[in-house]
């Protein structure tokens, strides 16, 4: 369903476990990012009715995860803070061409595949806490349900705004792009390291 | 309880009641923005704990209401549309000096400046729309105590982070200065004009 082309190294969810700090803290900038994507195209396309109300309840939904990593983060004892992004959304979103509409179309599919790779992710994080933390464990599986659901909504609002055919097309060749992508970044204990 | 220093010229209602439609495209557009306003400062001050909760969930209530005016904007087979900005919150956002944290505490009481006069034209709204259009005056005195709970929450965190003294000098002079802002500003049927 996910439709991405590579499946997570098993390496990333040892290293993730062991570096729980920052992978929370990484998660909480992840959250408001996603909140801050669905409200900048809202503002970009005022005009695209079919756009404004559902990615509106996104980012109210993306923000209320904010704060429950936020309840882990300092029932943790640990400092939010600011920290680099690992650069998985930026080299991603270069695949954005710069002519709208297919601007627009593929801003959508890469908002998708990045809430792909974040469903891939949790579930992985689920299954590897379950010994170590029962409890971040649950979290993360709570959450799976909504990262596939956003995942859905960008391709929905796609396949509302453009032909399906070419929406395949591009979410074909942005998953491919995604690989590559997260393929060249450095091993980190990031959401999308 | 608004510590605005200037009341708005009834004319205004009378105005906004003639150009509905442009107050609520309007009053749309500025319940996007204050929802961006708090992420921007979510993204600006991530070290400041005491924000990040408070400012989550303001921002999440602004949606709500976005989606609560896009309502009643289709409901009147109104289009939503681009409108350029009413030049309020920028002319007041002069106010802001550069320098931290000084701009911190700026920005949060040019906020809490902002929603004080938001809630004090709803308000105007919800008394002037009473005989015209119930549904309306209902839809903008449910508002009310939102938008003075906006007000008292930029002002509070403002106490918190801040000397109080230095506080009440600042949020003086900056209800002074949007006093001047209004009054130098065209009038326009807008929720700021």
């Amino acid at each position: 369903m996910l439709r991405l082309k590579t499946t997570t190294d098993p390496a990333w969810v040892d290293r993730a476990i062991a570096h729980l700090d920052e992978v929370l803290v990484d998660h909480a900038h992840c959250e408001k990012k996603a909140a801050s994507m669905a409200l900048t195209l809202m503002f970009r396309y005022p005009e695209r009715g079919a756009l404004l109300r559902p990615l509106s309840a996104l980012a109210r939904e993306e923000m209320q995860h904010f704060e429950q990593v936020l309840d882990h983060i300092e029932a943790r004892g640990i400092r939010f803070r600011r920290i680099g992004t690992g650069g998985y959304a930026a080299r991603l979103l270069k695949a954005v061409r710069t002519a709208e509409p297919a601007r627009l179309l593929d801003t959508l599919l890469c908002c998708a595949v990045i809430e792909a790779r974040s469903c891939e992710r949790m579930k992985l994080l689920a299954e590897g806490l379950a010994e170590h933390d029962a409890e971040l464990s649950r979290f993360y599986r709570g959450l799976l349900a909504s990262e596939a659901r956003h995942h859905a909504l960008y391709v929905d609002l796609a396949d509302h705004l453009f032909d399906r055919a070419e929406v395949r097309r591009r979410l074909d060749a942005i998953c491919a792009h995604e690989a590559t992508v997260l393929a060249e970044l450095p091993p980190t204990a990031r959401m999308h390291g």
